[in-house]
């Protein structure tokens, strides 16, 4: 007879097996190392978590998550760039790079006829209104490269096109750091159908 | 400028960063993850972690994890066998094979003088007393193939022996499913001096 793990330990692995990439295997792991914090430390993980939502509401006007209320994008920039994201965390991933000065805007999520996740559901109208009321004039439209991503680039694209405004999207190429060898068909073609002018290219 | 993530989803992270394998990257994509959850979801966890240890205290007899009260092995078995292990978990690990009946005794922890984890601090006096109490006649101990898993294996040996108590230890070997040429040299050694004849062999 397999003596299964007590059921409260069970409930804190169901917990943590919705974390991304954590199976039931690591699940348990994680739980029984838990088991092993300090309670000062449980206590303070615990209130963390109830309260978590409530103290880093996202942003109303772009979505990013605020600190203490105050948005660290919205409120101290000035800038006629939006960088449009589906994930407030793509925010932080951009900022780490020290390359954009300007605005985000998170849309909820990527077009996937497959998960239910339609054009209609994307506020067309509240990006328009961005652009109107900060006076952009340049949207970088940072997605994932996947289908997903191409389908939303594509339709915001031709959602958003008005004059003066210029459309951009995240160069694709190969990643740094790695071999031709070593790069898939998909990316290599990508990579020299859009390559890149060496005339007029930054030094650093 | 780099904007840091808020400080309360810092919190969570340096809590996350605590779990075995996860670094600050990993730590940051379970945090947002966690932002995702359903407030019901959060407070259950939440709750969990806060009353985790009075939930699962360990059994005042064999150190395993009780659940609601009750140890699922001091109480409900029969045998004159003793497994000892170096952590709660490891008695789910040998359950799962179901090859084992017998009693578990949980030992702190290894014995390993970097650490500061000298014979001293086990216990021995109350593994004497159970092998009284229980009139246990096989000890096994079950313990990493590690030098603080032989340290500790060597020193419960010596401790323990007695006229009519037959110890034994995890066998060394090959783990099932391997090629003899992924194995390492310490690992074959062990198990050519290991080797098991093949004439009692149970088939299954």
């Amino acid at each position: 007879m397999t003596h299964k793990l007590p059921q409260p330990l069970m409930r804190l692995v169901s917990h943590l097996k919705n974390l991304p990439g954590v199976g039931t295997r690591t699940a348990v792991r994680f739980a029984f190392e838990i088991l092993k914090f300090k309670q000062e430390e449980l206590d303070d993980f615990s209130q963390i978590l109830a309260t978590l939502p409530k103290e880093v509401p996202p942003c109303a006007e772009c979505g990013c998550l605020t600190d203490l209320g105050q948005c660290p994008f919205c409120k101290e920039r000035t800038s006629d760039a939006l960088c449009i994201i589906a994930s407030p965390k793509d925010a932080y991933a951009i900022e780490q790079t020290s390359t954009f000065q300007g605005f985000y805007h998170v849309i909820e999520h990527l077009l996937s006829p497959i998960d239910q996740r339609h054009a209609e559901s994307i506020d067309i109208e509240r990006i328009e209104n961005r652009i109107k009321e900060r006076g952009i004039r340049e949207i970088i439209l940072a997605f994932d490269s996947t289908l997903e991503g191409d389908a939303t680039a594509l339709y915001l694209k031709a959602r958003l096109a008005q004059e003066g405004l210029f459309i951009s999207r995240l160069a694709f190429g190969l990643p740094v750091g790695t071999s031709l060898e070593h790069i898939d068909g998909g990316t290599l073609a990508r990579a020299l159908s859009g390559r890149q002018s060496m005339q007029n290219q930054l030094h650093k």
